[in-house]
């Protein structure tokens, strides 16, 4: 049984959206955010005190897209995954490491100097400039997301989900004013997916199961 | 032919050293460093204006880990990939994705506001604070790196290509204060590999023959 560390609709949902598509139970276990200062004890289990943090059999993991290709090439075969011949195995994984290091972390550093730091460390600056980075590697999809349903090999893979996220995220931290047309009504198909809708339910119930609050940065 | 946009040690370092690695070509095109401002005709190949960008083929990728894995799989078979049978595919694929969004970006957070940014845009707390998450994360690596030659699976792979860039760039933002004992061992165990020396030469002679200035972010 894989063992996933979670907070609501943080990176960690990523993993546990592949779980749901896939249809692969997992131990989902909830924590309130940020960990690092409200679940202490996590850091015992992941000293980096990040969220996800992935347990299979000996294998342990912290970043959320390498789990999302782990899953789907260890316990594949799977449509999720792009095998190295096809034409779209380049594109698959530039689209997993985009959409983390280059669509995520910027709306991070956003989160941190708007929501985590207390007032009297807040960064509008940061927050600005992070804001306008973000919203112009997002826009960089519209070309292709108005050609395409999905980002590459002519169906849904392992990166719709980590791209996805992003977008999840973005809408958290309300910076989905900045999506283009093409790129909102592919966040919109991909949130009509069962696997996508199985995921929120599943955190839902394991967040009421568990007692675990919401994450606090909730869109108000 | 594989065609590689580089920048003087920027992160299109770890593709080049890859191939350096492989023992394959490559067409290394040299542009200054930032490329979308000193380099504007470079937007029209990669519209994001990111360093690197590798054309292979019909491939187009913008992500230095994701190229890194792909040139292992698709030029392979090379011991730099670790394949998902093997007990550290896991760990491997963590990895390459640590060494970008974990370890870097958190370092072009100090290099966006130490050195590109206009005096009156600088952000000596976001420089300190990021400064702060690359060094609290560097250091997990201790343990690991004090029992182990190499990151994961028992020799130098892929992986250890995509973290060493980390370090590589911290020594250019002076952020190498901040190595631990057995990291710092460990970067200059692989500064001394010939795969990597053969990468700087090639950076060097190719930035010679086109008349390009070194980055200019260099420590001084």
């Amino acid at each position: 049984m894989i063992t996933l560390y979670h907070c609501s609709s943080a990176r960690s949902f990523r993993p546990l959206w592949t779980l749901e598509e896939m249809g692969l139970p997992c131990d989902l276990k909830m924590l309130p955010f940020p960990p690092r200062a409200l679940a202490k004890e996590y850091l015992g289990i992941n000293p980096l005190g990040t969220i996800p943090f992935m347990i299979d059999g000996d294998t342990r993991m912290s970043e959320s897209a390498a789990i999302c290709q782990y899953l789907v090439e260890r316990h594949g075969p799977s449509p999720l995954a792009v095998a190295k011949d096809e034409p779209a195995y380049g594109a698959w994984l530039n689209f997993l490491h985009f959409g983390e290091a280059t669509l995520t972390v910027p709306q991070t550093i956003v989160l941190r100097y708007t929501h985590l730091e207390p007032p009297e460390r807040r960064l509008p600056q940061a927050v600005e400039d992070y804001r306008i980075v973000f919203h112009g590697r997002l826009k960089k999809l519209e070309p292709l997301l108005a050609r395409e349903e999905f980002l590459c090999a002519g169906r849904f893979t392992a990166a719709d989900i980590v791209v996805g996220y992003a977008m999840l995220l973005a809408e958290r931290l309300s910076l989905d004013d900045g999506f283009t047309p093409a790129v909102r009504a592919y966040w919109e198909r991909l949130q009509r997916r069962d696997g996508f809708q199985r995921a929120m339910a599943h955190q839902e119930r394991a967040a009421r199961e568990q007692g675990v609050a919401p994450t606090p940065h909730r869109r108000s």
